[in-house]
Parts: structure tokens; C-alpha cells; sequence
């Protein structure tokens, strides 16, 4: 799959900026692939980008419109169709991160098919997998855990890649999810697998390797999520992680989206290890990432260093203060590169 | 879907019993419904039924061939269409619980279309779910788990669900897998749900009622199997189980198909509570179910008490001693009928 660059983001009318952080996630590590952002009236999220029609953002010379905004559950809204089928009648592809297929609604399939252009669903494949073996694979392995969804798990594994190959490390991002295959070009949306195959597609996202390259595999949800936590419990039998990092937002006070009280961190530190021993017995935490997002520089800096602290554990904000720390115990754990 | 009786049971060429579970499973609990079994050269399994020819079958009035023997992965061997096809061309409709659709097979179509034949695939449903949302619902539940795969979870909730019924109590039985939907023609096949619905889909399968109403929950995989534990755990946190039945073969040396190491009975009743906790606060676990048919009856008994009095718990063989003693442990815990 290849998708067509620069991309236009479309945002819908999503009512919060979470919504729609696929569209921001794109912007923060791919901004020059972007050329516009579309909002609908009453568009509460913003991804930094100059607002334009499809008109004109296809004069600019835009090849995909992305939609960037997420309804929960993955649905299409109806008032949504009207500019995607413009889009394409203006010479665009579609690329949707949705659970919806494109093509299953006639009008996009049909607007589609007589401009002869692409419907990407990024959030299907059409792969068949194994079920998950349990195999301990040669090769490293990180994963990306957190106290809720939407914590920044799939930031922290970005700049932890990135930090990992600036010092020298050999390292490489697994997408798990809509966002991280447009950003990296290749993955797996593994919330849409069959369920009898999660462990086994995550088996598969993270081969065997060299026993130097280190994997650092974008996370799902979290143990704790009463909607999500069998993803997240698969993916993490399935990626054996050596080690994996915490994630974390210290202004939420229930799980997104339904009324579960927000775990410790240090329950999911402990029923991380507890769990992920199945597949990896010398499983360990590596690190805290922290969205200080909300927070002042002086209240942040003072969050995680309490955090770091207590949990014996190198503590950060990727966004702010970057992710030497974590290499650091990376580099002590684990040896240099 | 309704499926036509009587059923043909095809068991294929499968090397051993366990993986003819769906026809032994249909015999169990509906040998009324079945006509026969047609085995291949080299069949390791065997249900009791007559061994018949696919023409015998049909003039002895046979409606369905049921594909009642599955391979690992759930795919359908090569050499089992043509029996499926000659099936088809002697007039019988075909229902299958392997993952494959039968008619993503283009022999199998062309003579599903040329008899105007059903296809029936009870692994996969067309239904969409929402996400699961974690809220407390009204009525009481009852999970059947286990230490792994193929150690008698559907047939403890099977027998569960009649204990209850004789001595009085309201209760239904809610399939979650495709053998439990041949007997008891409604139900879920949660394996092949989309992983992001895991957890909804069980609870739509088990959704609010009565509040003496008692729903019995066919289980899924293990907590503890590498393959298997994230739709357990959807399921788990879905089905909100005020009591649960912990399953067990003890013979087992590993976990079926992998080379995991068995868990702990305690384990397992650890663990089920501490994540179950997340969606019914009050879980507990209600008695141990022992598949102890490699056992002499002198050994299970004297297995059975051992166990029943390690967990303080009751502790039988629901095929061979009943299931009484753990629906007097619900009559103590939540009351008579």
C-alpha cells in the first residue's frame, strides 16, 4: 500500500482535539507531507495547518485526502460523505483510518470508480495470519503500554525509535494503528484483526531479527480499558516486549470514553510484568511517559521527577524533554549500541 | 439462522479426538439432531454415530452437513471439498465452524449455486457491535474459564445451565463458539469478532435482564494461553461475570498447541478475579470443573477432593459426577431459586 503525498487532512466536526489525533499525529512527524487541514462548522480540533476547501487544496496540489477524525466506534458520519465524494471528484484518493470500508458506501465507491481513484482503508488488511505461538524470537523488543488509550502511546514509540537510532542503536517503529501506518508507511491496524489472531499479527509485525535491532512497537489501549484490554493483553503476548514503557496522562480521572476509574501506574507496571512473563519472562519496565501536555514547566518537571522517584525509573515527557533518559537505562540494561 | 436438521457430521481425517470437539460436542448434547458421520481415511476421531457415505446420509434424510472437525488456524484442507461438493450435489445444505467461508471457496460456491444450497458459516456473523463499555448490567452471570484451551469450558456451561434450569432456576446458555452454536442455535462466534468489539460483542451476548435471571457464559481460550488470552480476556471483561467456574484437565502437560507451561488452578482464580474486577467488583469464583476422563474413578474422586478442598471450593467432573455441588454453591452464595 502507498499512499499518495501531500495529503489533505480532513477533520470533520469532531467535538474534541482527541478525536482527531490521527490528523495532529501526521502533522507532528510528517508535516511536510501535508498541505491543508478541512473543518467542517463546530470543528473543535485544530491541527496547526491552513484551513482550505477541497477546491483549493487540490489547486495546491494535494493527492489524498486523509481523514484524520475518529467517531467512537470507527463510524462514518452521514454528513461527512458530501465532502468525500467532492474530494474525489476533484482528482483526490481517500486514505481512512475508520473501521468503515470506503467502498462499502455507494456513493464514495461510485464517486470512486468514475474517477477512477483510490479508497485506502488503512484500519483493514487483507492478510491472513497465524495464531500467536508464544516463540521467544531473536532480536530486541520495546512496547508502549498506558494507564488509558489515548496517553500518547504512539509518541513515545515514535521518539523512542528516533532517540534509539540518534544514538546509534539499530531501530526500527511497528505501527499498530491507523496514525502510525500513515506515518510510517507500513503496519498493521491491530484492532481490526480477527480476534482469534491478535497475539499472532502482532507475532508477525515484530519477526525474528538480528539479536542487536530493537523493535519499538506502538501500543493499543490499556490492560485496564474495559472495551480495549484484550487487544492490549494480545499484542503484548505476541511482542514478548524485553522492555516496555509506561504511559501516562496525570489529568485523567476515568478511562476515555466510559466510567472505569484510571489504574495507578504502578498497577500497570506490576500487571504488565505479571502478564507479559508468559511470553517473555525477564519482561521489565523501562521508563515513564508522561503527556505533561496540561501541565506548567515547573509542575511538570516536578510530576515526573515524583514519579520517576518512586517508581526507581527514569520518567519523561517525549513531547517536552525528549527520551534520553529512557535510552539512558536502555544503554544500562541493555548495553550500548 | 436456522439450520436444517437432521445433521451429517463430517469429521475429515483429523489426528485426534480433540480436534473433532464440534462433532463430539453436537452428539453430546443433541444426538437427536444427528444422523450419522462420515470420516476419511486415516480419521483419529469418532462420535459414536454410524459411519455412513455422503449418499447414505442423504437417503436417510439428512438436511446439513456439518463440518464438525476443525484444523489448527480453523482453514479447510484441500481434500475435504470434494466430499463438501458431493454433499452439496446430493442435495444437502452445509454449515461449518472453520474460520474459511465456504463460499470463498469456488467449488464449494459453483455447487452451493447450482443446488441452491445454504452455505452456513456460524463462525463469522454480520452483525456490528458497539465497544464494549464496562457499565453494570442487571441479571446474574456465570463464566466458565480455564487453564487452557479444550479442557471442557462449553461443556461445564452446557451442563451448568441445566442444573440450574432443574432445580429451578431461570437461566439460558449464551454460545460463544461455533460448537455452542449448533446446540443451541443462537450465539456468538467471539474468536472471529473484530478485536476492537471483543468486549462489546459479549456484552450483547449476555445483555441486561431479569435480575434472577441467570445467564451462563461459554468461555474462551485461557488468561494464560500465548495464543488465546486477549479474546478471554475481552470476553472476561465483557460478560462481567458475578461468578465464575474455573475448568481443568489434569493430564494436560502444556498448553494445547504452543510450548507454554499449564498454570495453577490458584492461578487461574487469582488472576480471573484480579482482572475481572474491572467490570464486577464482586467476582468471585463459584467451583472448579475437572475433565477427569483419563482418570480411574477411584483417582478422580480422590483428584476431585483434593482440589475441592486446597480452594475451598466444589470441585467435580460435570460429565461424570454432575454438576449439584456447584449449584448448591450458588443456592448459598446468592440465594434459592
Amino acid at each position: 500500500m502507498e499512499i499518495a503525498r501531500p495529503y489533505l487532512l480532513f477533520l470533520g466536526d469532531v467535538p474534541d482535539a482527541l478525536a482527531a489525533k490521527t490528523a495532529v499525529g501526521i502533522v507532528d512527524w510528517r508535516k511536510d507531507w501535508c498541505i491543508g487541514q478541512i473543518r467542517l462548522p463546530g470543528c473543535a480540533a485544530d491541527t496547526g495547518l491552513s484551513d482550505m476547501s477541497i477546491s483549493e487544496g487540490a489547486s495546491a496540489g494535494a493527492k489524498t485526502l486523509v481523514i484524520g477524525a475518529v467517531n467512537a466506534g470507527g463510524r462514518l458520519p452521514d454528513h461527512w460523505i458530501a465532502s468525500i465524494v467532492e474530494a474525489l471528484d476533484s482528482g483526490l484518493d481517500i486514505a481512512s483510518g475508520l473501521h468503515v470500508r470506503l467502498g462499502d458506501i455507494s456513493e464514495i465507491r461510485e464517486a470512486a470508480d468514475r474517477n477512477n481513484a483510490q479508497l485506502h482503508d488503512v484500519r483493514h488488511n487483507s492478510m491472513t495470519f497465524a495464531t500467536g505461538k508464544g516463540t521467544k524470537r531473536s532480536g530486541k523488543r520495546i512496547l508502549a503500554v498506558g494507564t488509558d488509550c489515548s496517553v500518547g502511546k504512539k509518541y513515545t514509540a515514535l521518539a523512542m525509535d528516533r532517540a534509539m537510532s540518534e544514538r546509534g542503536y539499530k531501530s526500527s517503529f511497528c505501527a499498530t494503528g491507523q496514525t502510525g501506518i500513515f506515518i510510517s508507511g507500513r503496519g498493521i491496524s491491530l484492532d481490526a484483526v480477527v480476534a482469534d489472531f491478535i497475539s499472532g499479527a502482532a507475532e508477525w509485525l515484530s519477526p525474528e531479527t538480528e539479536e542487536d535491532h530493537w523493535q519499538i512497537v506502538e501500543g493499543q489501549g490499556s490492560l485496564f480499558h474495559p472495551s480495549f484490554a484484550g487487544v492490549t493483553l494480545g499484542l503484548l503476548h505476541g511482542s514478548q516486549p524485553d522492555g516496555f514503557i509506561v504511559c501516562h496522562e496525570p489529568t485523567r480521572t476515568k478511562m476515555r470514553g466510559v466510567e472505569t476509574p484510571l489504574p495507578t501506574i504502578e498497577q500497570v507496571i506490576e500487571t504488565t510484568i505479571q502478564l507479559g512473563r508468559l511470553t517473555n519472562p525477564a519482561i521489565q519496565c523501562i521508563g515513564i511517559a508522561v503527556n505533561t501536555a496540561a501541565l506548567e514547566d515547573d509542575e511538570a518537571l516536578a510530576f515526573l521527577a515524583k514519579v520517576g522517584e518512586k517508581h526507581g525509573l527514569p520518567a519523561t515527557d517525549p513531547v517536552r524533554y525528549g527520551m534520553e533518559a529512557i535510552v539512558d537505562k536502555v544503554s544500562a540494561e541493555f548495553g550500548a549500541p
